[in-house]
């Protein structure tokens, strides 16, 4: 059997990856009594009285919403709510497999960001974060920025930040084994959507100059009209030197290659044109920019993908759960770009420097302290 | 300790009754490939083409949300939806316990009608089911009736039917001890909100005749400006001999007495004024309209309450388990009143006619096999 054979068979036979199970046993009357009424009026009373107390008597303390409408599902796109369910409990098993945190998928029934950022908020007393999935650029740069604003838990779009940390986790370690300084360093990032927008960001606020961002139709400019509203601010702040051209041109004599964008894009010829010792993460999934074997042959010195088969893999699921595990001990309020940047280096970390080798760059997705350490780079920073 | 104290510090350690876990183990990368990616891509592309496949591969199947705004908790009233979760996650445990159902709650931050409608929409993809809960009266009434109009899921106010359907059950076997026909018996509910409506529609349905509803300021009556829409509804329907006047005058002569209201409101003048073998549910939590001691001294035949610590207890835990249990496992689009109807019928037949006496008209809240019994009436309707 294939995989693809396998995986259906296995969410066939178990109707749900999820359930929810009941911490206390319900077998007499005493059990009643106290886990439901009248005992239960109890912790209701003190959480009427102090709010900050459902944090003591509820599940909203360890509990997230993992939210998403279905719009821009892993390579499938817009395959709407019900469709996305499969992914969203997938991501809810990680939360606890990874991180030890309740999650519970939600799947909007509406596409419209006021529709979305009313749902999120008023679903959101009976948890302690909110992890948006898979919702299209560039709809999710504001449902996440307002929700932000307003909720007093921690909102995170793990597709923007939770890819950003760990390529800069990975991108701190390969730069290591170059030895080149982040300052000097050229970056091309092809995929100008939530992942490529919040990878920009991060890697700018971690001393980063020179970042130019490609789309589907090559560098993005300033000035172009049809750039969305995030990648008009974003052209404020890359592409420094004001480029135009296409991701070929982009990539000659750069430095870093991020690709979170379409499959077999990037060339041989493309890759022999960056730097010499050039790092080259292609995240496409499940084909990337570029196979992995191609860019070494091409002269790429390091190379990351989103691939298990290979060396390397980028993978969002040595962030999110360590991030929200920390997050939600400390009671954070926001995640905070210092806490994203924090975690980064905390994964970047968890591999000692002797023991950087080319292959060896980021932590595997069963690192066994991973989550740990990412979370207590977290709550450092509450 | 007394079971107030106890209650809170089962609350504070446990810090949630309720969790959610995980059905498949993730610690290889294969389990990765199919739990997630790029496995779970296969159920989500089948989805996408048949979104009743969604029962198949997802938790949708046996998965409801108990939603609640907080503005009509047990006995506490308006407390809101942070100070609600300790119920609504006892109402999930309930539902774990007694019918194998995954429940999560949702408190939202809202108590407006069109909101809360809007909300349960937007987040009914990923449930197979919608238990609506302590949502104050008429609001509660217009919220059901527009979402069981607009879904393709089961909505059910268990505060309405749950208790109606409880009462029913009672009251069916009852009346086989005091030998009097339903439609000669005449009627008093105290209590017009959610409960009172939803008791006097059931028994109506079933075939009682004459039913009195009393509110705070006596019967209810034609043409009074204080009732609510609902209440103005009712009385097209119930008091067709337009009594007026007080509880005390509306229970003269009376068979059955069923209260959903306040403590202490029924005298003993009040039940002896009852006609011979008068059945009494007095029902008000914790403290009932009359204790049951001096009902049944006061003349009263067969007595009910919602406490566990005498005969008869009124508990919808006999019901709301199994009528879910039943809808899920049939995906019944909707709870009938059909199927309400079955649901108290099954549940009166689950204690056999010999068995039944003045202290046993109701099967108790443990009764190992009322789930399924329930549940198979309910699966017979669809």
């Amino acid at each position: 059997m294939t995989t693809q054979e396998k995986a259906l068979k296995l969410h066939e036979e178990l109707n749900g990856k999820l359930e929810t199970t009941t911490k206390i046993p319900v077998k007499t009357r005493e059990d009643l009594a106290l886990a439901y009424t009248p005992g239960v009026a109890e912790p209701c009373k003190v959480i009427a009285q102090d709010s900050s107390k459902a944090y003591t008597y509820t599940m909203k303390a360890n509990t997230i919403a993992v939210v998403s409408d279905g719009s821009a599902v892993l390579g499938l796109g817009n395959i709407g709510p019900k469709a996305a369910m499969p992914v969203m409990e997938g991501k809810a098993v990680l939360f606890k497999e990874f991180g030890g945190i309740n999650a519970v998928p939600i799947c909007l029934d509406t596409q419209d960001t006021e529709e979305i950022i009313k749902a999120v908020t008023w679903i959101a007393p009976g948890f302690g974060g909110i992890n948006l999935e898979d919702i299209s650029a560039p709809r999710c740069f504001e449902i996440e920025e307002r929700l932000k604003a307003t909720l007093d838990i921690p909102v995170f779009h793990d597709d923007q930040h939770g890819t950003a940390i760990v390529v800069l986790a990975g991108i701190i370690n390969a730069l290591k084994i170059v030895k080149k300084k982040k300052e000097d360093c050229s970056v091309v990032i092809s995929g100008a959507g939530s992942a490529g927008v919040a990878i920009a960001n991060l890697l700018l606020r971690y001393g980063f100059r020179d970042i130019v961002l490609c789309g589907s139709r090559g560098i993005l400019c300033e000035g172009d009209p049809k750039l969305n509203w995030m990648q008009q601010k974003m052209v404020t702040i890359t592409n420094l030197s004001h480029k135009t051209g296409t991701l070929a041109d982009a990539m000659v004599g750069s430095d870093i290659f991020i690709g979170v964008s379409a499959p077999n894009i990037v060339t041989e010829e493309m890759v022999a044109s960056m730097n010499h010792d050039a790092i080259l993460f292609a995240m496409a999934n499940p084909i990337p920019e570029i196979m992995p074997d191609l860019a070494k042959k091409a002269g790429a010195r390091i190379v990351g993908t989103g691939r298990s088969d290979f060396p390397n893999q980028i993978n969002n699921v040595v962030a999110f759960p360590g991030i929200f595990k920390g997050a939600l001990k400390g009671r954070a309020k926001q995640i905070t770009e210092e806490m994203k940047m924090a975690a980064a280096i905390a994964i970047a970390g968890v591999i000692p420097d002797d023991q950087i080798t080319e292959d060896n760059i980021i932590p595997e997705a069963f690192h066994p302290v991973v989550a740990d350490v990412v979370a207590q780079a977290v709550q450092n920073l509450i």
